[in-house]
C-alpha cells in the first residue's frame, strides 16, 4: 500500500482562473501527503445533474479510503449546507444541492453537515467555499480526521434534481441530464425510479417526434445508424444510435428538448 | 511534512500537442521526487496579463517552498530574460516579460537571470525554452539548488503590461486584463495604482456608454441583474453584475472595449 | 531515485464524462505507488494520427521505466489487438491501430498482444477497454509485471495511418496529420518516408494553389508573415508561417485539404 491518500477533484471552475489551482494548494498545505487527482473542471457551469451523473462513472474505481471532492455550487453561500457523505469505502465532500443524489440512491451512507468553525481559518478577505470549506474538509478527512470532529450528523439531504414530471396516468416527461462524448442522450429516469413505480414497465419512449417502441439490451441489437433506447451502464434510460450520435441524428437540444416515457402494467 | 516538493505549472500551451507533457517529463527526469500540479494550460495564447492575474489567484495557497512555473512567452528566444523570482516563501520561474509584474508589486523579492549554460544540456535539436530552460530550472530549485548556482542577481524587471493610459487631467483609459468564468470584467487598474495617485479617489467608471457612479463593497449591494464596480479580492477594479454576467449584459469585447476611470480629489 | 513509477496518460476521452477519471482510479487501485501524469484527454475524437504524432513530442523526455498509456480507439472491441510495446527505455500500452506507428519507425522494439484473461477481472457490467484492459496493463507493468506474464509476443503491427498517396511518377498527395497551437500544418510525410525513396529529394511542395520551391532549415529564413516548408523537430514535413499561422494564411482545412509533394532526383 502507498502511504498517500487520494483526493479526487471534480468542479465546474475551468482551469484558466486559477481557482481550481488554489483549492489544490490549500489541500497540499493542510495535508502534504495527499495525492490530488483531477477528474475534470469542465462540468458545464452550475450543471449539478451532469456532475451527479459523472460522479457515478468514476467513484467506485478508486481505492478504499479515497476522498471524492465534488463542487458545482450555484447557490454558494446560500441555504444549502456543505456536507460530508460517508459510505462503506469512501468520503464525498461538497454542497448538499443534489450533486450526491444519484450516489445516495445507490449506496448506504451517513451524512454530516460541515461545521466551518472547526476548520482552519482562511486568511483570505472574501469567501470562496471550495477553497475555504470543501478543500480543507477533504484534506482533513484524507489525513484521518473523523467527520464527527468537523461536522454533525444530519438525516436528510436536499433532493432537487429530479427532472421527471408526471404528465398523466402513464406518461412522464423527462429531462436530459447529460450528453456524453459519443452523442448519447442520458435521461434523468433510472431503474431506481422504475422500481418505485411498482408493477409498471416502459411501454415506449418518445423523443423529437420519434417513438422507440421497446428497450434494447445492447447497442448492437440495431443496425449501424439506427436509434435505440436502453438502460445504460449506470442504470439510466439512454437514447443512443448504434455507432453514431443520437444528438446529431435527432437534432436534440439538451437544454430545450425532453423525452416522454409511457409506462404500462408490467407483464407478469 | 511530505518529502515531495511541489512544482505548479501554468502555461498557454494547451495539452493536445504534448508540449506541456514534455516539460513535465523533463522535470521528473531531473528531479524525480518533485510533485507537479497542473494549474492550467488554457491561458489564451500569448495573453501575459491574464496569466499575471491568474497567478495571484493561487500562489499564496501553496506550502512554503513551492516552485511556481509560469510560461506564457510570445517573445520566446528574443530579448526577454528567463528569470527566477525568489520571495519569502516561494520561487517563481518564467520569462521576464511582465508575467510576474502583479506579483512583484505585492511581494518583497530577489530577482535572478537564469544562466542557461549552467543547466543540464538538452539533447533536442530545436529550442523549446519551457522544456530546455524553465522546466529544468524549476526542477533544480525544487531539488534544493540555490538560484545563485544557476543564475545571477539582476535588479530590474521588464514591466510591459500596464494597460492604463492617461487621457486627460482626471481621466484614465484602462484595459480589461481578464474575464472570469462568471463574466466579471477585471480591469488593469488596481489599488496599487490608486495609491500611487496620492490624494485621489475614483469618481466614476464608464464602460460601453454606462456610467457607474461609485464603488461598492459587495456584489449584494445592488439588486440581482444590476451592474456594479468594486475592488475585487485581488484588489483590481472589477465591473460585475449581481448574480449575472457583466460581459453579456454590456456586450463587452475584452479585446476591443475599454473602461474609463475618472478620478477626483479624495475626500478627507 | 523516487520509489514511484510514472504512468503517462493520453486519450481522446475529454474529462467531463469521468471516464478518464475512472481509468486513473483503476490504476491507483491496482498499483497505488504509481504516479499518473496526464498528457492530454483532448485529442480530437478518434484522431489516431494526431495522437501518434503527439506521442513523439513527449515520450523521450520521461525517466527510464515510464509506462506511456495512449488510448484513441475508434475500433474498440473490434479486431485490433490491445498491445504492449517495449523499447529500450519505456513501455507503451494501447490499441494496435496505428497509434504507435510513428514511434515504432523510430525505435527498436518488442511487441506483445495483451491477454485480457491474465488481467484482474473487472466487476463492471459493460466493457470499457481503457478501464478494463489498457489501464490495468499499464498499472501492472509499472509495478514490475513482465509483459510475457500478461501477453504473448507478436511480430507485426497494424499500420493503417499512412496518409501518403502516390499520384504519378514524382508526385505524392499527403494528408495533414496535425495542426499545432501555432497554426503550423504538419504533414504525414517524414524524413523516414524520404529515405525509403532512395536517391530522391523534395523538389517543391504545393498547398492551396501555392508552391513552396524549397525546404528551409529555420523559420527565420523567411520574413515575418511569409510561408515556408521545413522538416520539423520530429522530422515531419511542415508548412509554417514565420511568426504567424499557416492555417490562417492559407485558409487550410485539415480535414479536406491536402499537400502535394513533388520529388526529383537527389543532387549528388
Amino acid at each position: 500500500m502507498s502511504d498517500k491518500h487520494i483526493i479526487t477533484f471534480l468542479s465546474d471552475f475551468g482551469t484558466q482562473d486559477g481557482y481550481a489551482g488554489s483549492v489544490k494548494g490549500v489541500i497540499k498545505s493542510i495535508y502534504p501527503r495527499s495525492e490530488i487527482i483531477d477528474i475534470t473542471h469542465e462540468i458545464k457551469p452550475f450543471d449539478i445533474r451532469s456532475a451527479a451523473f459523472t460522479l457515478l462513472n468514476y467513484y467506485r474505481q478508486y481505492p478504499g479510503g479515497t476522498v471524492h471532492l465534488a463542487v458545482v455550487d450555484p447557490g454558494v453561500g446560500g441555504e444549502r449546507k456543505p456536507v460530508i457523505v460517508r459510505t462503506a469505502h469512501y468520503y464525498f465532500v461538497g454542497p448538499d444541492n443534489g450533486i450526491f443524489q444519484y450516489l445516495l440512491a445507490r449506496e448506504a451512507y451517513t451524512l454530516y453537515a460541515i461545521n466551518a468553525e472547526k476548520l482552519p481559518p482562511s486568511p483570505e478577505s472574501f469567501t470562496f467555499h471550495a477553497r475555504d470549506i470543501f478543500g480543507p474538509t477533504a484534506a482533513l478527512l484524507a489525513g484521518g480526521t473523523h467527520p464527527e470532529d468537523i461536522g454533525q450528523r444530519i438525516d436528510n439531504t436536499t433532493q432537487i434534481i429530479s427532472g421527471i414530471r408526471h404528465k398523466s396516468d402513464s406518461l412522464y416527461e423527462v429531462d436530459c441530464i447529460s450528453v456524453d462524448r459519443f452523442g448519447n442522450i442520458i435521461s434523468a429516469f433510472s431503474r431506481i425510479d422504475m422500481e418505485r413505480l411498482k408493477g409498471q414497465s416502459v411501454k415506449n419512449i418518445r423523443v423529437k417526434n420519434r417513438t422507440l417502441p421497446s428497450l434494447k439490451k445492447y447497442y448492437s441489437q440495431v443496425k449501424k445508424g439506427e436509434l435505440l433506447a436502453l438502460w445504460n451502464s449506470q442504470d439510466f434510460l439512454e437514447v443512443a444510435v448504434c455507432q453514431g450520435s443520437a444528438v446529431d441524428k435527432l437534432d436534440f437540444d439538451a437544454q430545450k428538448d425532453h423525452l416522454e416515457i409511457e409506462l404500462e402494467k408490467a407483464k407478469a
